[in-house]
C-alpha cells in the first residue's frame, strides 16, 4: 500500500476514497482471493487517516462483497473477485432487418415484473422507494397544489410546464448542452419521449438501427410503431461498433438510430466523447436522426456525468430523451425530449398521444430541482448504486454456475448476466417464479432470437439476506439446466 | 300557466324547477319574443311557491339569456329565442375514405388554443378552474402523498391504481354497466385511452368509421396511427345515421367504429337507448370493435346520465374510453378504458406508450371519488353547464349574422355554430386572434374539406361582460365576410 495520504471531497467522503484505494488493489490483482488485507491499524498509519475511517472503509468493502471478515483474524479478499470474472461477450450485427415480435411470453413477463407482489423482484429497472426523496417530494407536492390550485388542476401547455423546462435546460449544462427552455418538451416519462420522437421521424415499415442487446421497452415502441429493427454489434465496454453502424447506414435506408449511450440498459457501458463526436458527425452527414436515451446519464458510479451526444449536435439531428424516473420518482411519470430540428413534429405527436403531461407532478419536480436538494440527493444515489452494483455482482458470481459472466456497469443500476450456453433463461423464469423470484430473461432484449442464456438483474434495491438467498436460489436453479 | 304545484328534488332545487317550467313555455312558443312573462306574485300564487323562489327563478332565466328585466315593468322574453333559431344541418356521408390531413393551420390552431394567454379563449373544450373542485382535490392530494409516500412515488401497475379502478367500476353502474375493477385500465386521459384502444384493434392503412363532424383530437389519433377515416352522416339531434353506417360496414372493410354517443363533441346530441342497442348489435354481428368516447357522459343538462353503449355490450366488442378531465381536473391526466375482449392488447399498448399512469394524480382522484363529494359536485356542474349553454347560445344568436344556426346540446359544454355560407372560419380565426379572441374553426372537425363556415365554442367558463363583448366582436367580424 503506497503511503500516500488521501483526503475526502464533497463528492466522495474520506472512508469511500480509502475503500476505493483498497478495491483498486483487488481489481488490479495486487491483492488476490484469500489474501488478508492490511490491518486496520496499519492502513490507518499508512494513509494518515483515523482507525474509524478504515473500519468504515472495510465495512463498505464487505457490503460490496469484496472482502469478508474472519473472527479474530481481520479482513480477507473473497474468492469470487470481479477481476477474475469475465464480462459478457461483444454481440454481433444482425444480417437482416426484423420486426420485433413481442410474443405471449414477453407480454406475460412484462406484466408480471411490473406487478406489485410479495416475492423478490429483480425485474423492472426501477429504483426502490427507499432511494427516492419521497418525504421532501411529498412536502413540495402539497405546497404547489396549495399555492397554485388552479394551475395544478388545469391542462398544462403542449410544450410542458415552463418552470420545469427552464430547470431542465439549466441542468443540461452538466451534460455539455447549452439549451433554451423552448428546446425542451416534457413528456409522460422517457417511454413517451421515445414514442413521440420515433413517431415524429419515421413511418410504418421504416428501419431503425439499434444496439444489441437493448432496452426491451425500446423494442416495444418499435413494434407499436410498426418499425423494423436493425441490430448492430455492441461491446459491453465500448458500446455500439461505429464501423458496423456506418456500414449499415451506407448499405440500407435507415430512418433513425436509437441508442442508450450513457450507462446502457442492459450492458452498463458509457460511450466515450470521441465515439459520441464521431457518431453525431456520422448521422448528421447522412441527415439521420439519432434518438439518444439518456435516462441513466445522471447515474455514473464515479466522477461526473458524461457529456450527452446532444452536446456534440450542431445541426439538431440528435433527439435526446430522458426522465426523472431513475432519479426522483418513477410514479410521477415526468420525462422530457430535446428534439432539435424536429421540435414541431414532436410537440404534435405528444398532443396526439395524451394532450399534455399531468400538471401537479411536473410542478412538484420543478420545485425539487429548484430547491437545490437534487445534487445532494443524486450524489448519494450514485454511491448507493455503485456499492449495490458490486454487491450484487459478487453475489451472482458466487452463486451462479461456473462460466457465468457479469457486466461491469460504469453507471446505472442493472447487471447483464451471461450464463453458460445450456442454461435457458425463459425456463429459468418460470422455475424462479415458483420460488417467488423474478427477473427479465435475455430474449426480451433482442428483436431476434438471441440471449437465451442471459438475464438482467435490477440492483436498485437495498441488499439484504432475502436478496442474497434469492440470488443463490436463482444460481442453484440455473445449475440444474443441462 | 297551469296551476300545478311543484316541488324541488335533491337533483333540482325548487327555483330551478320553476325556471324550467317557464323555459318550457318559451321553448314551446307559448310565450313569444317580447311577451311579458307572468308577474312574480302571480306565478308564486299559481305554483304555490314563495315569492323569493320565483325571483330566483327569473334571475336564472335572465342569466341564461332567455328573459330580460325592464325597469318598473317586469320580465320579458328576449327577442332571440332558441326556439326560433335553427340548428346546424345534418351532415352527409363521405363517398371515399380519407387519411386525415392535419395541415399547418390545424397544427397552429391547436397549439394556440392550448396556450395560456391573456385573451378570451373559446378554444379547447376545457372546464374553467372555477368549476373544478380544486381546494378539496388539493387537500386530498396532500393527504395521499403524506399517507402513502412510497406508493405515490413508485411506478403504478400496468392496469392502473387498483382503488381507482374499483371506484370507476362502481360508478359505471350509473351508465348501466356492470363492471369488475379488472375490466378497467387507467390511462393518461381519454386521449391516451383512444390512442391505445384504436392501436390495439387496427393496423396502419385500416379504415375507421366516424361521425361527421367529430372531435378533432380523434382525427389526430387516426392520423398518428396512419388510419383512414370514413365519415358517416350525423344529425345534431339524433346522432350518427345508423342506416348509412350499416351500409358502409357492409360495403367496406371497416376495422373499427369510433363514436361519441353521449353529448357529442361538437354537436351535443345524445344517442337514444334504442339506437345504442341497435348499434351494438350491428357491430357485434360483424365483430367490429366500437370505440365509445364517453368523456361528456356524466354531463347531461337534465336528469340522469345516459346509458353507455357499453351497457348493451354482451360480447365485449365495445371499448369505452373516458376521463375525469371534464369533471374533476384536466391537469391530472387521468382517464380510463374498458376494452372488453381486447383488454390484453390495450394494456400492452399502454405500456408501450408510457409504461404507466402517474400515481399521485390517480390516488388523489380515487380519494375524491371515495369521499362522496363527486355526486354533489357533478350536480352543480351539470346545472352550471346547462345555464351557460343557454347563455352563450342566446348571445351568439344575438351577435352573429342572420342565418346563423346554433346547436342545442343536451349535455356537455360546447356549441357548434353554423354561420352563413360566405363566412370563412379560418379567416375569422386570424381576425379574431388579432382582437385577442380564440375558438376552434370548423374545418378541424373533419378529415375532408368541410365546415368552413362552422366554429366550435367552449362554454365551460363563467359568463361575463368580457365574454359577451368577445362574442359580439366575433359576430361583427363574421358579418364582414361576404
Amino acid at each position: 500500500m503506497p503511503a500516500v495520504p488521501i483526503a475526502g471531497t464533497p463528492e466522495q467522503p474520506l472512508y469511500r476514497r480509502v475503500a476505493d484505494r483498497v478495491a483498486g488493489l483487488i481489481d488490479a490483482g495486487t491483492l488476490r482471493a484469500g489474501d488478508r488485507v492490511p490491518s486496520v491499524r496499519r492502513l490507518s498509519r499508512q494513509l494518515e487517516v483515523s482507525v474509524s475511517t478504515v473500519v468504515e472503509a472495510y465495512r463498505l468493502l464487505e457490503d460490496r462483497g469484496m472482502v469478508e471478515a474472519r473472527p479474530q483474524s481481520g479482513f480477507y479478499v473473497r474468492p469470487a473477485a470481479l477481476r477474475d470474472a469475465l464480462e459478457p461477450r461483444r454481440s454481433s450485427t444482425q444480417a437482416t432487418a426484423t420486426v420485433p415480435e413481442i410474443d405471449d411470453f414477453a407480454t406475460r413477463v412484462m406484466k408480471e415484473v411490473t406487478e406489485h407482489w410479495e416475492g423478490v423482484s429483480f425485474g423492472s429497472a426501477t429504483p426502490n422507494a427507499t432511494f427516492l426523496p419521497v418525504t421532501k417530494l411529498n412536502r413540495l407536492m402539497s405546497r404547489v397544489v396549495r399555492l397554485r390550485p388552479d394551475t395544478s388542476a388545469s391542462y398544462d401547455t403542449l410544450a410542458g410546464y415552463a418552470k420545469l423546462r427552464t430547470l431542465i435546460a439549466r441542468r443540461s449544462l452538466d451534460a455539455g448542452c447549452a439549451l433554451e427552455p423552448d428546446d425542451v418538451i416534457t413528456t409522460a416519462g422517457a417511454q413517451q419521449a421515445l414514442a413521440v420522437c420515433l413517431r415524429a421521424v419515421t413511418k410504418p415499415g421504416d428501419l431503425v438501427a439499434i444496439e444489441t442487446p437493448t432496452y426491451h421497452g425500446l423494442l416495444e415502441v418499435l413494434q407499436a410503431l410498426h418499425l423494423n429493427a436493425l441490430e448492430i454489434a455492441t461491446d459491453p465496454r465500448e458500446g455500439i461498433c461505429l464501423v458496423e453502424l456506418e456500414k449499415a447506414l451506407d448499405k440500407r435506408k435507415v430512418a433513425a438510430v436509437a441508442l442508450i449511450p450513457s450507462y446502457h440498459n442492459p450492458l452498463g457501458h458509457c460511450m466515450s466523447d470521441d465515439d459520441r463526436s464521431q457518431l453525431v458527425k456520422m448521422i448528421t452527414e447522412r441527415k439521420i436522426p439519432l434518438i439518444e436515451d439518456d435516462v441513466y446519464g445522471e447515474l455514473p458510479h464515479e466522477g461526473r456525468r458524461p457529456r450527452a451526444c446532444k452536446a456534440f449536435d450542431e445541426e439538431g439531428y440528435v433527439m435526446l430523451c430522458s426522465s426523472f424516473s431513475k432519479t426522483i420518482a418513477p410514479g410521477y411519470r415526468v420525462g422530457w425530449a430535446v428534439p432539435g430540428r424536429f421540435r414541431e413534429a414532436v410537440e404534435r405527436q405528444k398532443f396526439r398521444l395524451s394532450i399534455s403531461v399531468a400538471t401537479p407532478t411536473q410542478m412538484a419536480i420543478a420545485e425539487f430541482l429548484a430547491d437545490g436538494g437534487f445534487d445532494r440527493h443524486i450524489r448519494r444515489l450514485r454511491r448507493n448504486y455503485r456499492d449495490l452494483s458490486y454487491r450484487y455482482a459478487y453475489t451472482i458470481l458466487d452463486a451462479f454456475p461456473k462460466g457465468t459472466r457479469v457486466s461491469r456497469p460504469s453507471g446505472g443500476h442493472v447487471l447483464w448476466v451471461e450464463m453458460p450456453e445450456q442454461i435457458d433463461s425463459t425456463r429459468l423464469y418460470d422455475e424462479a417464479s415458483n420460488e417467488k423470484i423474478r427477473f427479465v430473461p435475455g430474449p426480451l432484449f433482442s428483436a431476434t432470437d438471441r440471449y437465451r442464456n442471459f438475464l438482467r438483474i435490477n440492483t436498485a434495491k437495498p441488499f439484504s439476506d432475502e436478496i442474497e438467498r434469492a440470488l443463490q436460489t436463482l444460481g442453484k436453479l440455473a445449475s440444474k439446466h443441462r
